[in-house]
């Protein structure tokens, strides 16, 4: 029940994304017109890589419990840094408490993780996932979200050897849970996760009817369409985004991920294929 | 650019109006569908004279600068206290800083402040409304904002004395002082003060649009037009509301305070009178 | 690694105790000359039953991450209620997060529960600890501290029915863990406890080396030892206090509560007997 | 009534001094041996030009309410980032309100301030300093200090042309207007002024008894003295630091600067002269 985004490609200040974008993520906590709820308000966060860090290295996380709206740090740091993978994300808190360490993303080693979306009936099934977790992993769960139990579910099945099985397996293991407490469509949202090279990001529920993602057309493709679009020139050839709704209004510029998809944004650009469909 | 409540009557939980009511104050943090902003998410104050205070006694605030939606202690001390003359307000802020001092209510001895709407360009005018206030005043001014200004301008003109000629006389220095720096429409905004027994609320602006005002009806001819409404039951023959949009959807339930209006709310009941009209 | 204070008897302001005593529980934020720590500036809280409330009804709960000392909203809200049984707590926290969930006291139902001390290498127990818990009272859990584990451990072997029993097994269950993990001295601290009508104070550690605790003589007595001393008419023949050090350098009006002793204070006066002794 | 550091040679993660150093401006925070206050808890500020910046950019500022102690969004931040001169500054609040407006360092175009100690009587003089601010000037006030104060005088009196005379004048004018309230010693503290390019480093005070201030021996003197300290690695050869108290207890690292005397960091290294003396 948030907005997100990641952003890989040339080292960027985020706030390119993050303040200055037409419907930027800042923009998005206080109105968001794609998502579930229209205020975004209960926190934030920015997660990044640095530009000269070694590849493997932990990543930085800026996060904090206020409106990201009026955030005088959210616009000091995000503007300060240079990265070329970040992430961003607001939060509308389905149920408090509102604190930071509930708020996205979170980390472990040099793995970063944002949700969108939700655990159905959270509550009933907590202590049966909760166990699920690797109990050497269960000290880092730091907050109360379902987002995060799903992220350590996510380590426990393998999220360092293969990211896209380890996130299908937890989020499998959640349908289980939920099904055998009688809820019918368990798993809802759009998930991210990087390892400082790359960004996997997940389009998926239990009732085929997930949150909305989108990916950015490549950039070379939107400097022929749109010759003129000096807010280009701030971005280089690689740049790419996936964002829980288009951060402009111009055709063409975001294409929507399809439902039980993933995508990927490396070096070799955009792809994507199915991910737990049928 | 806010949304605020003042209710007198018998001493009464404030979360009766801020939390329990279909529009209450917490909801119209999140959804203010009659605002200038519909979020009003900038932080929230609770003021509120004692239930068995010596008249005159210095009433309490809490303030905070989270969202009202969310907070728990809000939820706490709105449940926890008694209150027969009591301000609620959630801040929609024209500009930062986000800071406790900017919220409302203001107090100064036995006297409450808040509200709603602005002073245009306020920027350019700050300095000679501040130096306008008395200098024994001076240094009782904690936060930035035009409102709290405001306050101080109609302590200076005799707020203790006369409230109606002394918030005319600060709303009068206020259009003086932005007609001469070319602005055309300097004032804006609902006003509410109390000194403990009586509530004034102002509905004023410079261009004669104001923000919405409105009071509720009597008790006793609720009762008489709901007598199947169990609400009404948690509330005493003497409870009376001004607040920035009805609290509900009820019709009849809430009046509108008319334009250039001061509404007097006190023992004897509602009843207003033209203010600055003309 | 905290200081706290229950006070029980005549309706009283907590302001008495938590802003005016000489070492009054905000003093103690900044400078506490006997804490295992002497700043303790990692949150506070403040539970209060009403003073008219029904008995068994839910106490209120005022919590925030900010130091005590400065905080204006604390200064206010102890000002403004009144109350026969009320706790107050800061916190120097052994590790962090600083969120308001990780800030006593904790509440559930009628209950109150703080502590200060902690539970040795809690990290390696937690899961286990946690496991332990009623499954119905799991999702109760909403912070990450030991003191919060050990407080639903209490519940789950029946605070309700007999707390001195509950709490003892509760505290050999943590002992049970931690020495199964090598642990020599696994608990240590004060832990106080109320129902809205009976406060209990507990003194412990599995070393036999606990934090310090004191009592207040009883008014009548202190009254006929300090005949000027003013302060003492702001309290009921009735007033009793258990707090981590002395509120004052007065001799002999607080008296230490031994080590392996329950106090309780309830409307017959203050009593302790030994606990989890030998 | 702070502590505060500023860095200035080759780029480096400000977490080597505001993290890691043995007494380092977190450690201050909680414990400051030579400080007035021991706890200086009042929230804090870290500002920074960047390490790829232009000459003349305008510095990043990250500043926070929290006690610096256990902030987690300090740790992170002042690790990621890399800067050729920052101030750090954790805040010991003479008189509430604790708010980010308040924390040091204070920024102006391309100019950082911050200042520990205070003007006597700032209540009482307040407004006359304030209309001693360039009106043009005025609307930058966003707080309620009397360092905030004192920097807009400095900017008022030519801080751009010449930092020691625009200083010196600043506080001559504090001291003119205090003396005619009848404040024999208005002026105290240590303050630290910052282009981008070079650090201006004050100790005065107008009894003659300032706050500690201390400067780092150069580097390659350092090694010379230690050459087993591995921590020395860290820096380049031209690192140098004022600092409110030394952040090590080797003899020889740390030496104090003089009572009513201008340090100056630039690329030549530290030099310093008299400064409003007799």
């Amino acid at each position: 029940m948030c907005r997100w985004l990641a952003y890989t490609g040339e080292a960027l200040a985020p706030s390119a994304l993050v303040l200055d974008a037409q419907h930027s993520v800042v923009a998005m906590s206080l109105n968001s017109p794609l998502g579930a709820e229209t205020v975004n308000g209960d926190g934030f966060g920015l997660g990044w890589y640095g530009a000269d860090a070694a590849l493997g290295a932990q990543p930085a996380v800026f996060r904090s419990i206020e409106p990201a709206w009026h955030d005088q740090n959210l616009r000091e740091i995000s503007q300060a840094v240079r990265s070329p993978l970040f992430f961003a994300h607001v939060r509308a808190a389905a149920g408090p408490p509102i604190q930071q360490t509930n708020c996205h993303p979170f980390r472990h080693d040099r793995w970063l993780f944002m949700h969108n979306g939700g655990i159905a009936q959270f509550a009933s099934i907590k202590r049966e996932l909760v166990l699920a977790i690797d109990p050497s992993l269960y000290p880092g769960v730091q907050g109360t979200t379902d987002s995060e139990v799903l992220f350590h579910l996510a380590l426990t099945y393998g999220l360092a050897e293969d990211p896209i099985a380890a996130v299908g397996a937890a989020i499998r293991r959640v349908e289980e849970a939920g099904h055998a407490a009688g809820v019918r469509f368990p798993m809802q949202g759009t998930i991210a996760v990087a390892d400082g090279d790359t960004v996997w990001a997940f389009r998926y529920s239990s009732q085929g009817r997930s949150r909305t993602l989108f990916h950015s057309a490549d950039v070379p493709t939107l400097r022929a369409m749109y010759p003129d679009a000096e807010r280009l020139d701030a971005f280089g050839d690689h740049a790419q985004v996936v964002v829980s709704e288009p951060l402009n209004d111009l055709p063409g510029v975001f294409l929507e991920v399809p439902e039980s998809t993933v995508a990927v944004l490396d070096r070799e650009g955009y792809h994507h294929r199915e991910f737990l469909a049928g």
